[in-house]
Parts: structure tokens; C-alpha cells; sequence
């Protein structure tokens, strides 16, 4: 047999399965099915496999809580799924403007010691004071994510003399610190939800969330924000782009 | 009371303990902790927090896996986590070199009918023939992401003539093409492992999975390469860094 024209291997069902549910979840958020997914017969035949494997694909979504299925109603988008850019540094109202609006219900805004961990990301003495604020997200009043930011303590003690229910804490930076934000470093990750998180963001104990850390500095390169932030899987995707070659 | 000195409201010890462990999963991450934690006294000291407070911290960092705790010999960094780079597009193979060695288990190679989401992506006629690869991805032995490729049949059909066990796509496609790959749209997410996916990756079912979505061009433009990859949540984290401005 030559290596160029490879006979298919006989594949379990649940394989097909997947591989027709993350082409359905991109369609889904790209917005394609906003009328109702086609049946199940239809969906065979786009796919070219069994109703059957199409049945347990689209179980997947329903587990996920993407997709509600009914008798006789069919099979309907459950949830809708916000993009967050990977491309630029904004906060979440710039983000969301077009979707609904952003509120943030503040949990908590102390004067904290910084523990050494977070104060040589924030290039202070440990010990030294810090901003803490811990704020839930909604966008159209559903909870998106949990956000726990640490600010330089003078940008944050001139960040806290305005409203954050209404805000984007970058906004506010550039605008108590009259510089533009420069960039910021991220990482990002998939952990399960600890129970009190889950509560918190209504998910289910152990659901998936997106969790970003972001450090991000002025634009005269000092850092002053330090987030991590628990992002609510079924509601965000992370996009954007990436080339080849550094410029 | 002045709004910029407020008094901390009085926080539940989860919130408290949520942060702790979120500057320890951070620090755990950077390498800074190989020899092993400090203590829950010290550690209690570091955080000006309680001792009940780190012992919950710990057992949310112990529930993910990342680490191991034991009576006499203290708590340990469980799991090496690997850092995939979010600003220049690489393979795993690339990225990972200094970790150690990639191998991939090719679990199907195909040439299927490009379902019409697939084919609309790579810019073919539905039903056209794509080459299909499903790949368990190792670093060290160590289950890392199961990737489904859809590559373009000319593309594909060359790839395919070389072995997939130790080489990445991306380098492949390269080869075959006689062009430098230009850029990729990504969006990332995360999603709980359903049962089959679980069990490939050896992680529980529902276990929270970092899942990237990839079209990849030619230098010319053209998309060739259609990724779906499932990370393990616990072993990969993507690191990048953002600009506010577009240069």
C-alpha cells in the first residue's frame, strides 16, 4: 500500500462523534445555527456518517450546555458565546460593547500587604500596600467571569475614587494615570471549577473555566495591574492570530 | 469615609483562600517551588492569612492535581506544566524542545468527504476530498493533546508520505509545499473532557481541557490546515503577550 492513499481504519463511533461535534461547536459560535441546527438526518448527510454517531455528537454539545434538544422542537443554540480578542489589550467593556452591557458587582476592595509573589510582579517591597479588588462580570446580566485585580497602590487608591460598577479598570488607569496602558503579558489555562468559584459564577462544581493571568504595565513599562481572572467556559472564546515569522 | 481609603469588607475564607492559590499555581508554574512548598506557617505569614486559610488553598491546588501532600514529607509540585508560546506560531515539536521529546500516536490517518464547514475553512468544494490525521501528542511519555487535522488534499496527500510519529504538521507542510507557513486564526476555549476524550487523554471524565481551534495558511494565503486540539488543562498553559495599541 502505498503511504500516499491510506485506507481508513475502522473508527470507534465515539471518534467520528467528537470529530463531527467540534465542527458543529465552531458553526454554532460562528453563529450558523441561530434559526435551529438541521435534523438529524440532514446533519448525516452533511457529515457523511450515521445518524447514530450524530446523535451522540450533538449528546456532546447538550452536555456542554450548548445546544437544548427537544422532541418535536428540534434542536436549538442554548447559549451564546462571546469572542474576547487575543489580538490587542482591552479590557471587557471595550470587548463587549457591541454584545450588551457590561456591569461589575464589586466583591471586595481592600488595602492589602502584598505577598512577596505579587509584589515583585508589581515591582514593590513585600509587605508594601496594594490595591486588591474582586469583582463578578455580567454581560446582559449573565455572570462571565470573576476577576481578582492588584493595583500599584498609588494608581490604585486614584482608581478607587471612581464608580467600578460601570468601568473597565484599564479606562480607569489611563485616565487617573494620563498614560496609555503599553502591553501586558498573559498566561492562559483550563482548570476546573472549585466549588466556591462555581457558586460564585453559577457554573456547576468542577465545569471548565478559562482562567487568565495579566500583567499589564504602563506605558513607560512599569507594571501596575495584576489580574486573574475565571472566565466562565461556556460563555468566552479566547481569538485571535498569530504569524510564522517575528516580524 | 473617603472612597479611597475603604474599610475591607469582612471576606469569606474561600475568597481569601482562592487568592492565595492563585499566586501559588502562578509561582508553582514559574519554577518556584521545585525544592518543595514552604510550610503552612510560613506560608500563612507570606499571605498574612490564617493557617486554616493555606490549608484550603492547598487542597484546591492538591484537586487539580498540581500538588501532592503528605504527612512528614510536606507538600511537592505534582505536575510539570508546559508553556506554549501565544505569540509566534509554532509545533509542538518546536516549542517543546527543551522539555523533551515529542512523539505523536497516529490513531487515524483518512482521506475523508470535507464536511461543508470544513471544506467552506479550506476554501474547497463540499464533499471534496480532505486528508483527515487524529493524533495522540506525547512530551516525555506524557499524554499532552489529542489533535484532529484536516489538511488540503494536495497538501495532505504529500504530508502523508512522511512519517508523522516525530515530525510536526507544521514543519512537514513547509517541506512538502516549498513555502514558509504565513499565519493562523485561533480561538481558544475551555471545555470539559467528555467520557472517550477523557479516557484517550487519561484524564476524568469531565476534566477541564484547554481546546484550540487552528486555520493555518500558506506565505500565499491560501488555509491548509484545519486543527482541532484538546490540552490537557493540567499540563499546558498558553503564554503570550498583548499591546493596547495596533502598531
Amino acid at each position: 500500500m502505498p503511504q500516499s492513499e491510506p485506507t481508513p481504519i475502522r473508527r470507534p463511533r465515539a471518534d467520528r462523534a467528537r470529530q463531527v461535534a467540534d465542527v458543529l461547536r465552531h458553526q454554532i459560535h460562528a453563529g450558523g445555527y441561530a434559526g435551529g441546527l438541521p435534523g438529524e438526518q440532514d446533519l448525516a448527510a452533511e457529515f457523511f456518517v450515521s445518524r447514530n454517531t450524530i446523535r451522540e455528537a450533538l449528546a456532546t454539545l447538550k452536555n456542554e450546555g450548548l445546544i437544548e434538544r427537544g422532541p418535536k422542537v428540534g434542536t436549538h443554540v442554548a447559549v451564546r458565546k462571546y469572542d474576547h480578542g487575543l489580538d490587542r489589550l482591552v479590557g471587557l467593556q471595550e470587548t463587549f460593547k457591541d454584545y450588551g452591557e457590561v456591569h461589575n458587582q464589586v466583591r471586595t476592595v481592600a488595602h492589602l500587604a502584598a505577598p512577596p509573589a505579587v509584589a515583585r510582579r508589581l515591582r514593590l517591597q513585600p509587605g508594601e500596600s496594594v490595591v486588591f479588588v474582586e469583582r463578578l462580570r455580567y454581560v446582559s446580566d449573565l455572570p462571565l467571569s470573576l476577576d481578582q485585580t492588584y493595583l500599584a497602590p498609588d494608581i490604585g487608591a486614584e482608581v478607587l475614587r471612581h464608580p467600578l460598577e460601570h468601568n473597565d479598570v484599564f479606562s480607569l488607569i489611563e485616565q487617573v494615570s494620563g498614560q496609555r496602558l503599553g502591553s501586558a503579558t498573559l498566561a492562559l489555562e483550563a482548570v476546573s471549577a472549585d466549588p466556591h468559584s462555581a457558586a460564585t459564577l453559577q457554573v456547576p462544581t468542577g465545569a471548565a473555566l478559562l482562567m487568565l493571568e495579566r500583567l499589564t504595565s504602563l506605558d513607560d513599562g512599569r507594571p501596575v495591574d495584576l489580574e486573574y481572572i475565571r472566565m466562565r467556559g461556556d460563555r468566552i472564546t479566547m481569538r485571535g492570530s498569530l504569524i510564522r515569522s517575528i516580524p
